[in-house]
């Protein structure tokens, strides 16, 4: 059964080892649209490959001649958005998402945007070099070394929001935008996050 | 009378030449904590340094040890915040944000979500190199160039929204938490933006 993706996008991707360990673990490697350069870089063959194309290279485009093409050309939706809608049709559970970030900063805000239109069918994690990102969904136990740097970003208002084995606590808070929590640190792993309504984001960074 | 202040953050600056424009337009120049390290590499000395100060260098602290220092060590905001505390206390009303992105993505978005408690006292704007993020405060009219292009990131539900001048148009429309308008075109200028109720960033991408 598959059950876990990654897709590779076309931001800045992580290190080589750690696009390939990712890689190594997946049923399913989904490069969105010029996501797929990268792939080609790291010599990891995509499975699929979907976008409208318009920032594959020719020479990815011939050396993954072989691989499946979704040209998808859709003016409404992001890349990520439409590998995600993929995901979904496969009924995939688990992705991981690499190369979100870096390049055009308003694709950084938007390919982290738009995952809460996925969140209930789908556990999705971003990763880059040193950190991870992700939704918590309205309970969440997550493991990490004692003295990791963990941060909090709420899109949207946020409440019922506890965090317990963080140096800085909370019960029961709310958030509204424009608060934010940066660099609290892991006491007890695991440690938790309840977020009652609301979509928060999580940023556990490895390296801080 | 001063009014335009420029803020050096601590995270990625732009280049040297476009750092050191915006820093001969500013009354004021603060440098957020880390963000003195950049300001001394480029030549510029800022009128007051402000931060718990852990990310400042030594040989900085010794180059600016004329200007201002404020020390704040509250833990529970961002050396953005500090700084943009000060900019309130001096009534400054325009205020210029660089190295707000890159190094650390947790800052990268804490750094552009934290604006939201100062939009009703001053006009915002982030510049990277290529880029620039503004918040839409419910009416905006916009300059730019014939096919630059524009994106509109919610932070949480936005309504009320109308664009006119650029290639897809919306009247009175609604996005919520996961809903994007990344690479949208000016076909006019100046374009123009409304967003009745919600916080919506808008990013110029001069470079795309």
């Amino acid at each position: 059964m598959t059950n876990r993706a990654l897709i590779i996008c076309n931001g800045e991707p992580p290190t080589r080892r750690l696009v390939r360990k990712l890689a190594s673990h997946a049923d399913l490697i989904v490069a969105a649209d010029g996501g797929a350069n990268a792939a080609r870089l790291y010599g990891i063959r995509p499975h699929i490959i979907i976008g409208d194309l318009d920032s594959v290279s020719a020479t990815t485009k011939r050396v993954f001649a072989s691989s499946s093409i979704l040209r998808v050309r859709r003016q409404d939706n992001t890349d990520l958005e439409k590998a995600l809608d993929y995901l979904v049709s496969k009924s995939i559970k688990n992705v991981c998402i690499v190369g979100a970030t870096g390049r055009r900063i308003d694709f950084t805000f938007g390919n982290l945007s738009v995952i809460w239109n996925y969140t209930s069918r789908m556990r999705i994690t971003f990763v880059g070099d040193g950190w991870k990102a992700m939704p918590v969904e309205s309970g969440k136990e997550v493991r990490a070394k004692v003295g990791t740097t963990v941060s909090l970003i709420p899109f949207g208002p946020c409440s019922g929001i506890t965090l317990k084995g963080l140096r800085y606590p909370l019960t029961n808070a709310t958030m509204k935008v424009g608060e934010i929590g940066v660099s609290n640190i892991v006491k007890r792993s695991p440690f938790s996050i309840t977020v009652r309504r609301g979509n928060m984001l999580l940023f556990i960074m490895d390296r801080a």
